[in-house]
């Protein structure tokens, strides 16, 4: 017989085989051919352990191991499927193979729970296909109405629906779930980061959601011939913005405590090579899990770029998006941490930079997650890699923390 | 009948319309349907005026009007018709517009010259499409090889050649001209700086045109997710580029004598708001009438790009232009001068501290440059004008040096 590591490895290197891009990646979009199999992949496991299955209106898969309790509410296990183009085996799958071997391991050890048990892999998480992301998770908690999923089309311009009808889902099944359905939702994802890897700890209890913000910066002064005009005599909207963004970092490596800020996207105008710019538009993305970390950093943002303010240069600063920082459930975070001690794993908490399924269902439910280290750090490429050792490592701790919230005997 | 003025206005503003930002300046792209609109227009006007049109396989504009002697070089007279993005109406297209109504005087006086009069005009001069800058010229004397030409891409990836065929030009032709069919090369630009005006003189001889230096310099660093990432993980190569540009104009200001140094184009590169960019390209423009200043700050530029060249990130430059400060004919600066005193029309000496066609043109043939006021200084905005009073003002001074220059009965 397999052992746990073995089988989790023979369900990535499978569901590794459902891509569109073989050599290249795992691109696996919503409602393609490639989730059609790896769909049908899922739900054959999902019977083979004696999991109830079905499907919702969003074309999510759940399992349910059913609980002696009557009508109770269900402990949910689980991740997306999904892929972005060109990316890794391990983000979302982990997740899902993860929960899949948490309800083996209840059937094979002949756990029966009081509380549901149920293994839920989640569509269109990153939005590669349909945008905006978290789709499938925000549907399910009634964030994204029937008449918004309807209207969501991919580049080629078909629709949610029709992709759906083609490998054979139907619609017209119920989406929105009432959160008195839910008892919690655990899930497991790679770090996506170069943090457990480093200090060379199997497994991250995620204490919170970093909270996001993002500033869009434009910097305006006078365009000018790059020969005729005299350096006394310039408003230059790039060097204006240069020495912004060069000081940028500094502000959050003095807050610390994992605090963040990027500046990713700058368009220079005119952009010609022997034009003065006359502006300079960029954005600033502070992430940090301690709000105020972020409130520092965005006040002292503004400050830098407010003092530049001046000679023929204008500034302004517009904050497109805030969201807090999300602490996940401590009663949560507090099991699976007593679980991993009484398995002798080590274990460190970390916050998560990124946003997940757990993020959306952390309003309606208690929810916990669980990160394994990413190989250097990489993720949505072809090179993204996780241990099965790590994984099985979660998956251990996944047991024991459901077998707690399912009051399984 | 139309008065000259009057003629230029209607060539300024006919060409001004054909821009890719219509109510945000002049934006006309080498080989794009702007290119194509303007280049029609300029073709029908030099038919109408008798000139035997051909194009080169650069798209340069020939119009010629066939002298006496056979075989014979010509006097050539023209300047560029793109312009850079958001640009104004007069930089280049004044020269051409200028160079054909010195044609309409020959024929419309019935002067028949010796030597062919030869009205061009020229294709990306500005750079602002496929880098670097003086293509058209440069080509025509040799300095841009086949291969050079094709290799060169604009910022999508679409070829030089690719381009020309897309608007029907055809870069089989004929490209490098012998010197010895050039007699000589008169151009008239804008100033595109204040002294003219300040001096309120309608007409400036050039005696030298700035050296010129156009490094690319391009910084790799990591990507990486803007939440996931700590600081001290990061190879962020949009920070190291702007530490590096936000230092660039004190070397500079270091040197004075008019030194000037400039970033006017800049890549992020993937430029999404929460991916840390791994890639940046930029432009450094560099001139100055003394070749040591500019030899002075190519070093430090040098020095300092490489100082960054570390922890994770590449910097590599490349020079994509070098041009020594150069000193017109000094012949035909005297004939421009003795036909504005025939003309009763004031004038004065003035350097460029642009680079210009007729600077390429000048180690070739003799060249001559006539330079007229720009309202407020400004150039390569919206905002740029000249007066087309002062414009016809040149093609006077033009058109009796090109009889005499042609010897014209």
């Amino acid at each position: 017989m397999l052992d746990l590591k073995e089988r989790i490895e023979e369900h990535i290197d499978q569901i590794s085989e459902f891509t569109a891009t073989p050599g290249k990646g795992t691109t696996r979009l919503t409602y393609s051919q490639e989730d059609l199999q790896t769909r049908n992949y899922i739900k054959s496991k999902m019977k083979e352990n004696g999991l109830k299955v079905k499907e919702d209106g969003f074309g999510n898969i759940f399992g349910k191991l059913e609980g002696t309790l009557k009508d109770a509410p269900s402990v949910m296990i689980g991740s997306h499927f999904d892929s972005v183009p060109n990316g890794g085996s391990y983000d979302g799958p982990a997740g899902v193979v993860a929960a899949l071997e948490v309800a083996r391991l209840f059937v094979e050890n002949k756990f029966t729970p009081k509380y549901p048990l149920e293994i839920i892999a989640l569509v269109e998480e990153e939005g590669s296909r349909f945008g905006g992301g978290l789709m499938g998770s925000r549907g399910i908690v009634g964030l994204l109405s029937n008449d918004d999923f309807r209207n969501l089309k991919d580049k080629d311009g078909v629709s949610t629906e029709e992709a759906m009808a083609k490998i054979g889902l139907d619609p017209s099944l119920p989406r929105i779930r009432d959160p008195k359905t839910m008892k919690s939702f655990l899930e497991l994802h790679i770090e996506q980061g170069p943090i457990l890897e480093e200090k060379k700890i199997p497994v991250g209890v995620v204490e919170a959601i970093v909270g996001l913000t993002q500033l869009e910066v434009t910097i305006k002064g006078q365009a000018g011939h790059a020969g005729t005009t005299p350096m006394d005599r310039r408003a230059d909207a790039l060097v204006t913005a240069a020495q912004i963004i060069g000081q940028l970092p500094q502000f959050a490596v003095a807050e610390g405590e994992g605090t963040v800020i990027t500046t990713g996207r700058l368009n220079v105008f005119p952009n010609g090579a022997n034009v003065i710019p006359d502006q300079v538009v960029f954005s600033v993305d502070i992430r940090s899990g301690m709000e105020k970390n972020v409130l520092n950093v965005i006040e002292k943002t503004k400050e830098l770029i407010d003092s530049f303010n001046k000679d023929g240069i204008e500034t302004s600063v517009e904050q497109l998006l805030y969201i807090q920082p999300k602490e996940l459930n401590a009663g949560i975070r507090s099991l699976l941490k007593e679980k991993s001690e009484g398995l002798n794993i080590p274990y460190c908490s970390i916050n998560s930079g990124a946003g997940h399924d757990a993020m959306v269902f952390s309003d309606y439910t208690e929810v916990g997650m669980l990160f394994i280290p990413s190989k250097d750090g990489l993720s949505h490429c072809p090179e993204e890699w996780s241990d099965s050792e790590d994984i099985a490592k979660a998956v251990q701790i996944f047991y024991e923390a459901a077998k707690s919230l399912t009051e399984a005997e």
